[in-house]
């Protein structure tokens, strides 16, 4: 059996969304009992990645870590007409994750204990993110 | 159902290749209307990557970017016998990609507008790369 | 068909564990000839990853990269009350792979010649690791 769905995030401005709750509930109504969920953002700019989500110092340290690895407007950029932050976002995306695939266990996403799936916006500004949601199993 | 199938691309040196239409038309000759496409390259020193596809810039300024990322001929590494791009392939290919899963609805890769699928070549000489491409669902 | 079983691995400090013996022989015993096998680490510290099996060198060289990049107690970190490898641990995460995806084919997973499966431990001390493999086709 395969169910998609689409899931639709407004972000704010550079910022992780923990979507975790979203995504089990889509599960949870899917019907499926034993598979995996595969989830896909369809931006180049935007992405998706397990982070503890127990202490937010971590997200902090993490966005911290990673402006600093890819500096916003490095001059070894020359894509920049749409701003410092935008090739940025590209090569911060690749670094990351445009999919990840969980294992669906008892009819919910089976996550470690600390893990929580995030929607990571790496441009300045929110956009409205599209992310599809599809569980297969049985 | 599952559907397999091999792509070979042929690699003139370190460089990004569009695949995208090679996928696309496997995905439509499956049969398969709504499910997962899944592709895995089966290599240590080439990888695969969504990227933004409208301006070639982007392409250009992410090379650059894990050029200087991953120095080639790094002093760091003792795996030197294959040539001085080695060992910085096999970590170029641990930091981005081997495998990526996307989602198929209507009978093809339902990728957002400017989301182009590519192997990246990261050795100094070209090569003939495998790709599995495997499609399931319904 | 979907299979799910689960992996135990302990680690006994910051390293990397080749386990595609144990997923190989999972699939094998799967019943599952053509499909694919998905592989998800529970934890936020640790990690998997493919990478060349022939040379142990190649793993010298790939940690000794990492360790540059994201050094331990980075003065950057203010998540740090688990010690100097933790927050390090997370962002080594997600810079490489919580889950990957395998192609099986003739009931196994089809590697390429040097790719092996490698669960990477984060941490400066050993864990017991939790992976579950999960894999469907026919």
């Amino acid at each position: 059996m395969v169910v998609q769905e689409r899931l639709e995030i407004t972000t704010r401005n550079r910022e992780m969304i923990e979507i975790t709750a979203q995504v089990q509930g889509i599960v949870a109504a899917s019907g499926i009992k034993t598979g995996l969920c595969h989830l896909f953002i369809h931006h180049t700019s935007a992405s998706l990645i397990l982070c503890e989500n127990a202490d937010p110092d971590v997200q902090r340290d993490l966005a911290a870590y990673l402006n600093r690895l890819v500096p916003d407007g490095d001059p070894l950029f020359i894509h920049t007409q749409e701003g410092v932050d935008d090739m940025a976002a590209h090569v911060r995306t690749v670094l990351t994750h445009s999919d990840l695939s969980l294992p669906v266990a008892d009819s919910c996403c089976s996550l470690g204990t600390w893990q929580g799936i995030y929607i990571w916006e790496h441009r300045y500004l929110g956009h409205r993110r599209r992310v599809t949601v599809t569980i297969y199993g049985e």
